[in-house]
């Protein structure tokens, strides 16, 4: 398994995590296989999306915000439920699919870690299996 | 690995695709397993839900318009920024078990693709992994 | 694959199934490798988040019924649609790592099953498998 730190820059941000992970990858010797990317974190999630125009990255934060906005009556203390929320929405594990030694994505497919209460150093678990 | 064309028909769609992927692995000859799932769209995505009463997936439609609109903010050139959020909150890559060589359903538990920028030509990619 | 029955107590409820998990775990010994959790039901989901306070799980189910509110338009007769929402926005299906015969979450991660329509019995389906 690697541990891949990824240092975010802002309260909410959307890392493109795509090189990083291809050049773990590259360490490996696998012809076809699963690559499992997995968050340990609470208030930071990983998702597949957009990596040609950055506005979408941009967007989707905006639309977040407005998903899983603050409330008045949130009770938990650290006052970071929102973030919480759209962990559990965006998910904490993911898995994509590696041909000749490179993930499988599609066209305009990147993977992000998703910052939601940032800026902090995260840590993220990978493997890589063979078939 | 399996790529499987889907066709979709309007802007929205929910495609019960699990009698297709339960063809594709009718070829294979698995006693236990895992199904894996992946969409390399950033405007499409995978779900299980109920296959029960097709009005699940017409409100589960409207809920996600509601949860995901249009915003006059958005900058993504496109306009479609709304489908790249439902396809993060709902996700590109789910796993099914497999048991004598059929997926392991919950008995109202249906596959589908979710459209949310159609119609177009998707293409699923799955493999089947023997225990 | 192993069917961990669990009962919930109340119509949204979060129960933390950590232990759970752990303790069917512990009957297997699995150096590396990775645990599958399987949700069969379209009303209940599966999630990673925080353990530490639960006024993160109930400000989350707060959050989630503002996300996906019940709608006078909506068809499906049973009248729990936005339970089915929040399914596949939550999701059915979720790994972890595992290392020395044990889960790899994070410092505050706990797994949980996510009532949407209950009180219930639910059967989630886990899966060991070694590397």
């Amino acid at each position: 398994m690697h541990t891949l730190p990824i240092k975010t820059a802002a309260r909410r941000q959307f890392v493109d995590i795509t090189a990083k992970v291809e050049r773990l990858l590259a360490q490996e010797d696998i012809t076809t296989g699963i690559c499992y990317l997995f968050c340990p974190h609470t208030t930071a999630a990983i998702t597949l999306n957009e990596n040609w125009d950055p506005d979408v990255q941009r967007d989707m934060s905006l639309a977040l915000d407005d998903i899983s906005p603050q409330r008045a009556d949130f009770k938990h203390a650290e006052g970071n439920s929102p973030a919480h929320v759209k962990t559990s929405l965006v998910g904490s594990d993911h898995f994509i699919f590696i041909k000749d030694n490179h993930l499988i994505l599609g066209r305009w497919q990147g993977v992000y870690l998703a910052e939601f209460d940032g800026p902090r150093t995260r840590q993220l678990y990978i493997k890589f299996s063979p078939d």
